[in-house]
């Protein structure tokens, strides 16, 4: 996953754009995609996708001749979505254009002007502090033109046509973290998936923050009732521990199965509550659509002093950190596939298991192990109002082992699947 | 205020008599006052109307002809609703009448003997300490005959008859905070509300404790229906922090806005659940009324050492505290009145704020200004549940933030005014 | 109490057999009993009843003749349930059949083996480590035959058929708090019970764990539903504080009077959720009958280190702990028969209580007594839709003030019995 982020991170990518596209061929070598490409203008929701922009080369010189600011260098250098430029200016009216974050000199910023049309550049505060005053050359080689916003699916066929999404935005530039991260753990989750006969079909998006999943809202309107879990990924790979953030709805079953997942797992985490701030949950969980959709990072939305700053590169992720999300993925799909409700088919009493070699012969002894209180627990409160989540939940104890106690009792004949 | 409080200080109030009609008088000339009179006997719920108590002097004079005890001194000197007496008797006898507070021996208390006649004195402790044996005079030159019990009503007319009920107690002799404060506090309120044109009608209530209460729900059982919220000020001077007990039922309107200003300002503050003891509330908050009617108080009911005792005066109270419950009281009703709910009508994903001037252009910043945070949760929860305050509580803004946001969306077109 | 459990702890008891027979003799010197035998092989539920164990002796002698264990010394040496043996055979060979602590070297552990034919001796871990090698003469002097469980009955009649069931476990041999000390409670509250006049109908049960109260659910299956609240009483003579386990609904009746006993008595206490690991209240609770029976220890199943050790013995009953919870199990059992419904007769308003000398007469004191206190309280909740357990928890008042002052109350003709 990290070489994934590392061959990502040099392209410039931004809500449209050829960046885009060479992300989308690159993440199409590990999974197919099926590639979506919407024209400048189309209206999508309140919204109209935007003309495309490209990039070839920008950069700021000195009276001197010397480039002082260089998107060569940095693709973070240019604010995103900067109209062509070629002029000469004095410092005075440059600074207009510069932008720098004083309290963290020695880091480029991240900006970006999607719907006014302007121009700027982003630099290290210190670099601006060194400029002299003179006259400044400055040029933005882009285009902003008609064209197409592009992205993406990848779907992980499953028994029933029922749907778990994974949506990871594919629009920042040369930010590690957030998002090639997330884009790198989809990936890899959608590779371990494609292993198994999931019971849900498993719909992976790769597109533009906000515009990309407003994009796609549209489009899929009519099936969006087709999902029944979600998870926005993003900033899936620092050192920070793991923080979810539960959907509108806020206990739903992905709400759940995540909750538990983390509880159950020793790892420090967080869980907070659904704000319309953050990724493109926002958009799922808007209340027009109001799907069960969360969002799994590792350190927060705007929550780390590295965030949207050139110190969001390859060397800030984590290659145990990417492993520890996708881990965290994989268990909570297991809950998702998992998950159900079996009847006590004994309820008077609790069964003598001993006679079917489900406990343990020697009586008196204070230390019973785990299977046979699952066991216990899933008999105790199987009668037809709980699922195995629900009894795992009121055990604290782990799903795996409720759901292997349950099998085991089923196949001794005490317990049945029961769908009511 | 403070100079009201002041103002009023030196005046015998009792649960009737003039001492209340000279307070009414006084309040009278801040507010205009609809001043009733009750007669004595008038059954009123469970209770009777007392007789009507006056009372001129009382006095206590030792062997040597020295007044040791002297209603011209304080007024809390004489036990409330002491009956005439003339009399000379040792200290031995006298003693049986006297009532002193061991553990404040500087201080005066305060006691009433209203439904047993009988009289007596208050005096500081080490007064008592003093008293030499021998024949003591004893005078208390009062009248305790048929007459009325008085109280007032003010009304600040609103666009609609639902009304907000403001009661304080006026039978309390010369104590400040218990209960000139609230005086003051609700007189300056409806002066307050009265430059404006608000949308409930604003009842201020003048009236003894209990009794007084009592009378009023007696003589407006009928039209009681009309309260929509309501509040008891007391205790509304001194220099602790507000303390707000919730109605009876502990999730009404009042409840949740006091609780929700009280949260928001920053101050310090508790909320505690509604118990049948403390001020007024007990009558309005009877099962058989069931009022929503909560208590605003600073400092509680009997929970500081000055309560009841002559240290109760006016340096106890603070000006600025008196403006603080007052701002607090103000805010309070800024919530009842601006209160509403607001309908989403963009609620597919959301709407492009940045096109109708709502949202700074400059993308990829991490500091978002209250103001956007606040149209966000607006847009998100506004699907018909919620009102503005639920919206308040739930994204944990202040409710004017989140008015003015709902304002500012109306304005754009984006959210209307949703009435069920 | 005491002197019942250091009588009782001679004899090896176990789920069958002479030894439980002599205990049942021993406790109807103090209650009458009704005696239960039921055959072996009787179907009970999912569960069928074993044979009948009985035991002379048991020792193991080593090399040199000595009996390095003998049962005569304590009946926590065989393992229970162990099948006759007559043997020599080397230490090594022996090993497999010896139980020790090594943890609690000194400590001899308790272990059974009812339902897997075995045998085997517990020792100290300590003994064992001086065992030398060579060959052992091992004896079992023992009987697994066809036979009966035995189980006994005691009722205390109520008005009422409804049924307060109290159960506890007779199986266990030498082992005084677990469950010597439940079977003294039980049998001094019954004793006690049978002093008055009771509303329910109490039924102690005396039965072996687990197939015990499996067969009395058996045979009782029809007329259960005539349990209206349980207890399971075990280990209540340790120095612990008391523990209180939920019934599996978890707010019944009984859970909510222990709680409230246990909460307002000042007692160091704990209450947990139910859980399917413990005694017999994994029957009564299992889904099919789901029935209000919680379970009252101090320490708790398992929870200390003498638990099913030699440790266990009469000097680790304290008498004031057996008082402690037969008070406890006394204060329930008012709670039990003394809640009801009152109706305030005079909702409006408060009624005037000192014309009905039920309040002082002298006003303005700040300490009011908790009588005064409670009737207010059960004037102000008493519309109807609350029991007097409700008011006391919502007033944070002991049941016992509660309930008086809805005496005092009823008497003043102010309130009257309520049931809808």
């Amino acid at each position: 996953m990290h070489e994934l982020v590392e061959r990502l991170y040099p392209l410039c990518r931004s809500i449209t754009g050829d960046g885009v596209r060479r992300t989308l061929e690159i993440i199409g070598e590990l999974v197919p995609l099926d590639v979506h490409e919407v024209p400048t203008g189309t209206q999508v929701l309140d919204w109209n996708v935007p003309k495309e922009w490209n990039i070839r080369d920008a950069y700021v010189k000195d009276p001197t001749g010397a480039k002082v600011v260089d998107f060569a260098e940095s693709n973070l250098h240019v604010v995103g979505y900067s109209v062509p430029v070629s002029a000469r200016m004095p410092l005075a009216e440059l600074r207009g254009h510069l932008h720098t974050l004083p309290d963290q000199p020695g880091l480029i910023p991240y900006r970006t002007s999607y719907y006014a049309e302007d121009w700027g550049f982003c630099l290290r505060h210190e670099t601006l502090e060194s400029l002299r005053d003179g006259e400044y050359e400055v040029v933005v080689d882009s285009t902003l033109a008609d064209g197409h916003l592009t992205y993406a699916e990848h779907v992980v066929p499953g028994r029933t046509s029922e749907e778990v999404l994974i949506s990871c935005h594919t629009c920042h530039p040369s930010l590690a973290n957030d998002n090639l991260a997330g884009i790198a753990v989809a990936t890899q989750l959608a590779r371990r998936l494609a292993t198994t006969s999931p019971r849900y079909t498993y719909r992976f998006l790769f597109a533009p923050g906000t515009i990309g999943s407003i994009t796609w809202l549209a489009r899929n309107r009519d099936t969006v009732e087709r999902i029944r879990h979600g998870l926005v990924l993003a900033c899936a790979g620092d050192g920070g521990g793991l923080t979810y953030k539960r959907s509108r709805r806020g206990d739903t079953q992905i709400d759940r199965a995540v909750g538990h997942v983390l509880r159950t797992s020793g790892r420090p985490h967080r869980t907070v509550d659904f704000s319309p701030y953050g990724y493109d949950e926002r958009q799922y969980c808007s209340p027009g659509f109001d799907l069960p959709v969360g969002c799994l990072t590792r350190s927060t939305y705007a929550g780390y002093p590295e965030y949207h700053t050139s110190g969001d590169n390859p060397a800030f992720v984590l290659p145990e950190s990417l492993e520890d999300t996708l881990e965290t993925c994989w268990e909570v799909t297991r809950v998702l596939e998992e998950d159900r409700r079996v009847l006590n088919l004994s309820p008077y009493g609790e069964p003598q298991l001993g006679r079917r070699g489900l406990y343990g012969a020697l009586g008196g002894r204070s230390d019973t192990k785990q299977a046979q209180l699952a066991m216990l627990w899933v008999l105790n409160l199987s009668d037809g109002t709980r699922t195995l989540l629900d009894v795992a939940e009121r055990a604290c104890l782990p799903f795996r082992a409720v759901a292997e106690a349950a099998q085991s009792l089923e196949d001794a004949g005490l317990v049945r699947e029961w769908n009511p």
